[in-house]
């Protein structure tokens, strides 16, 4: 088969978008935040993207219906005034393996270049391996002019952090992304990495909703965030009480703040 | 060479056939019942499927003379009212890595496609960490009006197995069939997931026997199964003699219970 | 670069040759046969094989020249009356993945079969776990009528040996050979797996001497199986005194008996 | 994607180049010596070398400006009686696996014998896991009027070193480049093996400097081999004051002493 199958759902003229990537990584604040900001808009469904570059496996439904893991591009059209036209890539997996990584993004960065885009911003969280109270967002871009205007929106650009580059696809995106004329940055939700961090995701989301001009309601995000803290201050107190000092929580409340988000 | 070398043996033409596919996997299930079926129908060699995804490994018979690993097609034409044309797959192994998992699933799917089939049932076991004294056979199916029918068949569909979703070959076959026109079902019997488990491999084929109105005699998979339950009592007196609690096996017993099936 | 690239030394015309396969694995008894063979006869050097399936290593000999890792042909012609034309594999690795291993064994035959051969003798060691003071010879092969010839010289096919099969290039020579026409057989000298065998690839080459009406003389080898026993016998008297009772060896004397050969 | 991408920053007419490759390895030789050759020179940027065999990953330069890791070539023109036109290859990374590192050389080495390159000299650490007061600069070539040439120049040919060959895109330059014609040799310093050892990289770039009639100055080396000294001093202390015996260093100074380089 070919390594990368991209199946386009819906034929759309788009207007200069902006990819938005936001695949499972770290704290999945990614993850989070782009499946966030396509319920919120809401986005549409553009086209599903398979590969043998990741696993061979199908989720199973609560009806029994199986589906392909996979990732997934929806899209929104620019409503207001500032606005831009968006692409949003979220999805199951990032690529098994090195190679697959390489060739999912450039195939996806392809078929977006297809439709028009030539910008694009990454999401991903940054492990601190402590908790974070109030989450900073870092970033990394393609170009100075860039950095400037992501300063201005309150982005830290740090001389240290991230000490040794970024990896997997939020790296990759705006690396390959420049080979083919996409220029970007990407957005780093500060984030303990124990934990899915919603409230990681939403810092992230509202920089980009200042970059993009949306106008967001984080409610359900803020929502989630409390129900994590509540299970995690839950797992403190057996910790406690347990004795034990570490991070490290038991095994039934770990699985509520696993990585499924 | 060809990643995957798919040899007709001989050219038959089928109407309508249906592809039943059981693989090495949990408690050996898929395979045991995919084994039994080709006896007990019994269906004639199709096709062999050859693969670098394989293990680099020739197996020996009694007789001195080898055989490369590999899949195996066969077929079976239908006999009586509303019975169909049946493909079987079944063989040593699954790929042994992801993409190879990916390719071998699509090439014999496409071969498939070619013989006119457009319906699968991939059976497999389930594995509850536990003894199943009366295995259940959970499904996972393409389409909702598919999850009805086998509901009737007695096919629990449960809102938590499998939880994480279907991992290799059973799953693959459904989530990369759709893409190509193939719709069908899962059947997934319970079993500990220690043995190899011919009672489950019984269950799994009396649900599949009901739905594609064969008539199965399942004489020598009980006494199959009887042998399992006889080293494996063996086992737990042994290791009751010895004080070990665990399920663990002696060697000998063990390599009796082994997954050859 | 092409995965496997085979460089022709010297375009030779051979007479219905016999491929003769011996590549390092259990006890390098298969190298060390191949190896000696091609010296005895002597072979002539007939083409190199490349594969980014090998480790991307280059070895130094003495003289500080380089020599990218290979495998290796060789050619003999045929001298006295029921002899046949030789072409024998040898070389520093098998492939270093299952993957590589098809690849090579099957870019192997198919410029084997260009070259006009049809059958093919491997050579390698069956690991009994135990020391093995009169090595038999196993057998495997393609076909019944080489069987029955095979247990004429003295080839034991025994019902349980070798259990799982074969593994690696002297499986599948016969394997993949079948597919494309080239039939033949594997022999297996016993041996402890613990050491290099000298003695094992003697024995193996007994036999294949017999079948192929070669004579052949084996000082040298005898040479080099009393080395491996001096040594042998210095580490078990090292590892009385120490006390051990393992048959691991001491690093340097291990170093001795290292599967270089 | 392709497997690997090669872009060109600036075409250039060079004559009979010899292509100079240090890439990182082991104490990162290779690396320092190439990277200070191409500043010392200096050369200037003619081609980068993008892989999927490279990690999946971007650096973050303190501007906050990403660049994807990559192998780098630059060319130096010859301006004096007796030099060549060099063409200097340093990076990031070697391949990730081997096939990627044969990949990755050939592809390379094509492009390089498109300029015209028909010599290489590849610069790698070899470790003596034991402190090296004054590294001997030891060697390995395809020919051997080549190695005669490097006696002269101070290149040690040891009998018994490199015993077991070289592995990675030191030894595959020269085993891959004899296949196209390309000739040359590999400059190896002597190194712990446990630091990165920029005293090392100035005794391979004195030969190579005697070899290409380079005139290099090596103070800004030799300050940064004081750096690592102090560092490595100050390790020891406070090993002996908490009374470790093992030749492992603390975190941070460890961090200090990390094969950035």
């Amino acid at each position: 088969m070919e390594d990368v199958v991209i199946r386009t759902l819906e034929k759309v003229e788009l207007k200069d978008p902006v990819l938005v990537e936001g695949l499972p990584g770290v704290g999945n604040v990614g993850k989070l935040a782009a499946d966030y900001l396509r319920e919120q808009l809401p986005a549409k469904p553009l086209a599903t993207v398979y590969s043998k570059f990741f696993p061979p496996q199908v989720y199973v439904a609560e009806d029994g219906i199986i589906r392909l893991v996979s990732n997934d591009l929806s899209y929104w059209k620019a409503k207001g005034s500032g606005q831009r036209d968006l692409v949003i890539l979220g999805g199951d997996y990032q690529g098994i393996s090195p190679e697959g990584q390489y060739e999912i993004t450039e195939r996806v960065l392809d078929y977006c270049h297809g439709l028009g885009v030539r910008e694009v911003y990454t999401l991903a969280g940054f492990a601190q391996g402590r908790v974070v109270e109030e989450p900073r967002v870092l970033g990394a871009a393609t170009q100075p002019a860039r950095v400037e205007a992501l300063k201005k929106a309150g982005v830290v650009f740090s001389r240290n952090d991230p000490g040794g580059g970024l990896i997997g696809a939020s790296g990759l995106f705006l690396g390959l992304g420049r080979l083919v004329g996409i220029e970007g940055a990407c957005l780093m939700g500060e984030t303990s990495g124990y934990f899915v961090d919603p409230r990681s995701a939403e810092a992230v989301l509202k920089v980009l909703g200042k970059v993009l001009k949306l106008d967001l309601d984080f409610t359900a995000l803020q929502a989630k965030a409390k129900e994590i803290d509540r299970i995690a201050q839950k797992i403190h107190e057996a910790e406690q009480r347990s004795g034990e000092t570490t991070p490290a929580a038991g095994p039934a409340a770990r699985e509520d703040l696993g990585y499924i988000g």
